[in-house]
């Protein structure tokens, strides 16, 4: 059975370039000039690696039949050649928030917060993929990968400043900012 | 920070005596004595284990707040002295189920299979501790533990019924049924 779980490692190593690394909310990581993305868990961390966030692909959790079909109806694949910037945005969000109901957590994501509808705005040019590691027991609950091209970074600041701005932000503890980009070939 | 993850390893060691395993659906897994529970993940399987099982506790995935409070209000604690019987359930569900959108997997879990109110009709007298193993990359999708005083078992096999008939049943694609219990004090 393949493994759900790809590790990205900040290090040496790896297609992607770390420009820049912040957090905006709690404490930040450790700088590093690569990103390698792996698939599954590695045995050893590789020499000279920074830090190593795992997370796994998963099924929805929120979206609904009819917001999912509007998603794959506008969304573009990871990989595609103008898609030169990338951002990785490791989150945590607080207890407060993993002690809710279902209802209440969806009610604060979408009804209030607009999180799919938000994403949905930026679609096709911001493409996305979310990994969750809450249950891993890693640092970070979810590891958010976005690609564009380097036009598209200021729509991917807008979308994010929705976000940011949300109800559903509000029980966010920790959030790490970390751009990257591909060597010109 | 504490893992929420626990390993359930089938072998020669542990408080619990294995009494049976059977497969209602798909491949069983292999006879052991005993069933150690320990917490967090093992580097080496131990000595004469005959399988590990991980899984994770975590959020709610489909009860609502006011399901919660109903739950909340009659179920007992695991660990009772008179509970000297025990269910380990590992369940794996369908690519079809896990494909499905949230509102979807709702409506089967709870409005067509009841499996939330189907549950509550056996508080106190049957305990349940869910645990999560899709995202670790495990053969199962979930690990359900359920704990029991011995003159609830007919309770415990009529609980068990009624899910297996349930709508939400026709997903699952491999059901391993591991019955236990504690030595006399």
């Amino acid at each position: 059975m393949d493994s759900p779980i790809a590790t990205f490692v900040g290090g040496l190593n790896g297609r992607w370039r770390i420009d820049s690394i912040s957090a905006p909310v709690g404490s930040t990581l450790r700088e590093a000039p690569r990103l390698d993305i792996v698939a599954g868990q590695l045995a050893e961390p590789p020499v000279g690696s920074a830090w190593l966030l795992r997370g796994a692909a998963s099924n929805l959790r929120y979206t609904s039949r009819s917001e999912r079909a509007g998603l794959a109806a506008a969304q573009a694949p990871l990989g595609r050649a103008e898609a030169t910037r990338a951002a990785l945005i490791p989150i945590r969000k607080s207890g407060d928030w993993w002690a809710l109901a279902q209802d209440e957590r969806r009610a604060i994501f979408e009804e209030q917060s607009a999180h799919i509808a938000v994403g949905q705005r930026y679609l096709p040019a911001i493409a996305r993929q979310l990994r969750h590691c809450r249950d891993l027991g890693e640092p970070f609950d979810f590891l958010t990968w976005f690609e564009y091209a380097p036009e598209s970074e200021p729509a991917f600041e807008e979308l994010l400043a929705a976000l940011r701005g949300s109800a559903e932000w509000r029980f966010v503890d920790r959030e790490v900012d970390i751009r990257l980009s591909l060597d010109a070939r």
